[in-house]
């Protein structure tokens, strides 16, 4: 085994941003048997230079396919659009890199699969970065359902709200186009919530969607004009479980005050679940094990020694942040592949996660129920 | 006008209790013209006459027909099963009765009908007791809507949780019988939410509806025989409401540990408002008009002199109970008798709601999308 | 027995109207042996009349003698300002009533002993309504201590805060002139803390306070003149408990947004309780006994039939409201009427209270620890 | 200017675990003219090599005077037990190093104004790192009050409460013995407590303390003895402010549940201001600038980029973790350096907050209210 792990990062945005910081700190926080080296940052404009010395990379690079091919890098990073996963994920597997690739895997589940099934091939070790099963209060809940507490699931509820394009003033962005961004809000916070209901209580049967777009033009900013908005504000979706529970799902851009509140409560028969990403440290726990004049939703505070990922942080009560969660994944990803296995959350999950995409972008063209089945 | 109303109530139960509380009480909070006398309780039972006793009625009759036609009575108060809610009215408008009736109005849109068009006849007063319209909290949410504070309404999102019947070992109860509940779970909860919806943002437009029965037999005391079910334990849809904002629901009786969590949340262009009955002396609200770095989710304690009803109970921050909300409501109608005019919630909200609830129930049968005015 | 308690009621104000409230409803929701009357209304005013005619009164009399006095009469309910109850209980002991008497008991420890020996010299029950020992939730927490839930006591911290009087446009009202209300707020708000502390934890050893007029002339309404506040907007002190736990206490008028905050925190050996009177329906609790990744403040509807006085209510989550716990506290007072024995709450507990809130004066005065001991 | 920082860390454990990981990401998210070079890490133990590599330091030694003469460093970080920190101080302030040193400053005020002469004499930059002013809720506090949103400030409520030793089985650690840690909690988190209110609010008048030690003996894992505690588990104490309020403390490490409560109520005659630690990306305000109906505290979540620090992190609503903090306060420290300015949070900071340490401490002994001038 090597002693060193040089990444190739392909985006440097937002994501690119986040992956950088995780790749910076993981090797302070976490044990692995090599060194991670953030090695080539590759992404197009003019502060390309100067992001890569603030973050960290020894080198830069416009061109994707030349970071692909490089020998010297040993993973590759897709922070891209959603647009651009497949070709980059497909090239880096036949180029025998392993490979992260940001969430929603890609645009639609022909792609995806596509993907899924050239990572197989290249036999490289594949991550879909759905970061928040790296929350640790998100993996206590895991571990609750697993060990039985909830018992059988009935109703689910999950929504992701924002209110970041709420202004008639907010600029026109790729994420509201439809010909760049795929499914819009869908894949964007629809892949969260539909991954942690898989990651959770497992596949989907069958959905039922609308959504609309409440501000219909926005000025573009690079141009001066107004474009008319192609991907929904705003949608809501109702599914059936295989597990035989209901769940009913909201995505929103424009959910006034909600400013990443990305919301679960799962009712079940021995107990109920809540979460709220903006107090990202915390779940609500409810279980009538407590005797009858003691129950009551407990605040846990995910940060003990006994909960995932903690005994690498702090003491008890000093709270993580958002960012935590990509080092907690990459770790993941990056342990497995020291110990040449398999990593949770891979382009396996990220395709299955696409099918149900698909299924509600399909049921909410034709205003009906749709079954995953029906996605090929 | 008489300086004496007097009350005859069919129905001695939860709902019979509630309202001969109200009666008791009214006169000492509330400013009237007329004393409210609580004449004749009207049920059927063994506890009948101790009960009347307890709840400070001065006569008892086993049999509805001689309270509606009982010339004393000047208000016929229909607290029974859902059933039996038409045959009532109609007899007590045909009688020149005003009408207090319990919600759901009715079992179905056409009977709802029946009973509107026989109050209007019959020239009374008539109530249908949404009694959370009498939350002086849901009343501060209605007036900042109506004050245009959170603009145009983008998202409802609206559950009706409890747990009561979680446990198999809950037994068979008349509600969970569609012969007597008629439509169950969607009358029972559902028209809270209709209602609250309607009163808050106006008309539905189609719904798309899902529910289930969890435990399917349950025992019936009476008799020790297990029962089959024929009403959903929980169900969710889907709205689209003639504003143009997006719904979404839930009504459950099987959501661990919520005892009686009437959620609200409504998202709008200007700001955002969340209820939870079981804080009901409290909204949250958010608003734009804060400065950026102030901006948040408030909790209002709707307990100050500005806020509806308070002036005639305590001083500020000295909360009220969930059965004032039942004061307020027939505060209301008793006003709107003395005043002679039309009071609000009455028979014509009662069948507008059913209207929405037999759509519901007609989605929920067909798995598709109904539209409103497909019900007639 | 008699099948009647006739009850005098002196004082017509706020508290005068919260315990006519529970004479109005007690007999519906509670037990006895007995009808309670609402005999006697006893005031000053101009709105005597219709006061008690709204309050549901059968006679009105200005002069307190003459009730205290009338054989008709069996409980004598004391709602007057502090500096009055002395006599008026002492009278009432003297002709055999039985007594109730809002707290605080008097004015200082010396009277309270003469009040509490009066009444075991003529034999009366008698309660001290230190009414939030009434409060279903609170009666869970002392049931969670004395079941030895939260073990030996740490650290007891309690506040009482309001903020009425914030403004300075708030007139001058009696409670603000010392010569009429004794200790002020120590003995109004204080003497809440105080009883709670002793109702949950045992006696007071020492304290040591200071205290703050921060606006110190206030508008009389009735006479146009700006007068001098003679008693504290805000006080706080430390207190040590004889059970070996250390106490922290504030009391304020001036609060801002704490509208009727009685706040309480408990940490023990073994656990952890809150309480907020806003949200008195609640409270949070922690204990070791849970799971360690599965620990945290659990919040406890206190409105589950296991609860205190609830199955007399209304069903699980239909939470009560602050009035209720008058009929509580009353009812207890009745039932031991009825039972022949003593209640708890009484003139001994008014009396013990009262000698910690002088220990607080003087303290204040001094600025120094004063032993509870050292007032006799 | 040179283009890199070298930094000599004393201390290896918690606290330098803390500071490691600012030297480690501070370029990355904030704008310096050098780079941040962790070059030698200090400490004593056989952990010592692998630290500083996973830490990412150049050099390792285990005798801090030659990291203080070592003519390649530029700033002095002292991490250690604080009965260390006079003496590396004073030496690095005569070597010309700039210093950071972790709160509390030293044991006593004496020492800490040594401290503070040495550096100014020494004409080097010096932070006493009272880390929650790097907190962006707690500046947001900062700046409203000095904004006159609650003006003048009546009542301010500080605790810092834990539990990690509430258990008999916690074994002695060093800060139990006040031999090495001086006042124990009363420097630990009094410090803390402390040093907010001064920021906040100015400055102390005088203190009146009390504390106890609830277990008194522990084990000591090196030797298995059980050992005497001489530093107090809990205290409490009151404060009178030279701004006009009344203030009240608490400390403990053995407040059952609470695992990082730093909390923090102030009340104003124009608004109030809550905070808690274990949720330290909000705050609750509540101002009477809101009409009265809409009144409230708001929960605002300080993620905006109104907000300080954000626009160097995250988009809103991704919230920032306890580690960032140091972040912040280094970077204040360095910016000052590179501007050849004063930072704020120095050794004065440090020196006028031991004052009133060592009053709260004398006050305890004494058990009377110490005037923080008699400190000399």
């Amino acid at each position: 085994l090597k002693n060193k792990i040089n990444v190739g990062l392909i985006g440097h945005k937002f994501m690119g941003k986040a992956h950088s910081h995780a790749y910076r700190d993981i090797n302070m926080f976490f044990k692995l048997p090599f060194q991670v080296v953030p090695h080539t940052l590759c992404g197009i404009g003019d502060d390309l230079e100067e992001t890569a010395k603030q973050y960290g990379f020894l080198n830069t690079e416009e061109n994707w396919e030349k970071v692909v091919s490089n020998p010297d890098i040993d993973v590759i990073d897709i922070c891209t659009p959603d647009s651009f996963h497949r070709d980059i994920a497909i090239a880096a597997a036949k180029a025998n890199k392993h490979i992260i690739c940001e969430k929603p895997l890609t645009v639609n589940y022909q792609f995806a699969r596509e993907m899924r099934d050239a990572a197989k091939a290249g036999g490289v070790n594949n991550l879909c970065n759905f970061t928040y099963r790296g929350v640790p209060a998100l993996r206590l809940i895991k571990r609750l359902i697993d060990q039985g507490k909830i018992g059988k699931p009935y109703a689910v509820k999950m929504q992701y709200l924002q209110d970041f394009s709420i202004s008639p003033q907010f600029p026109f962005v790729w994420r509201m186009d439809s010909a760049l961004a795929g499914p819009g809000i869908f894949g964007d916070k629809g892949s969260h919530l539909i991954d942690m209901t898989r990651y959770l209580l497992g596949e989907f049967d069958s959905v039922c969607s609308m959504s609309q777009i409440f501000i219909d033009k926005r000025k573009d900013l690079a141009t001066g004009e107004m474009r008319k908005i192609s991907t929904p504000d705003c949608a809501m979706f109702l599914a059936k479980l295989k597990c035989g529970a209901m769940a009913s799902f909201e995505l929103s851009n424009m959910a006034a005050g909600r400013k990443n509140a990305f919301l679960i409560e799962i009712n079940g028969e021995k107990g109920s679940i809540l979460f709220d990403l903006e107090r990202l440290n915390e779940i609500k726990y409810f279980t009538y094990d407590d005797p009858p004049e003691q129950r009551g939703f407990r605040v846990i505070l995910a940060t003990e020694p006994e909960h995932d990922f903690i005994v690498n942080w702090w003491p008890s009560g000093h709270v993580l942040g958002w960012e935590h969660t990509f080092i907690h994944q990459i770790y993941g990803f990056l342990r497995a592949i020291s110990e040449q296995c398999e990593n949770e959350s891979n382009f396996e999950d990220g395709a299955q996660c696409q099918q149900v995409v698909d299924a509600i972008v399909l049921s909410n063209q034709r205003g009906q129920w749709v079954s995953v089945d029906e996605i090929r």
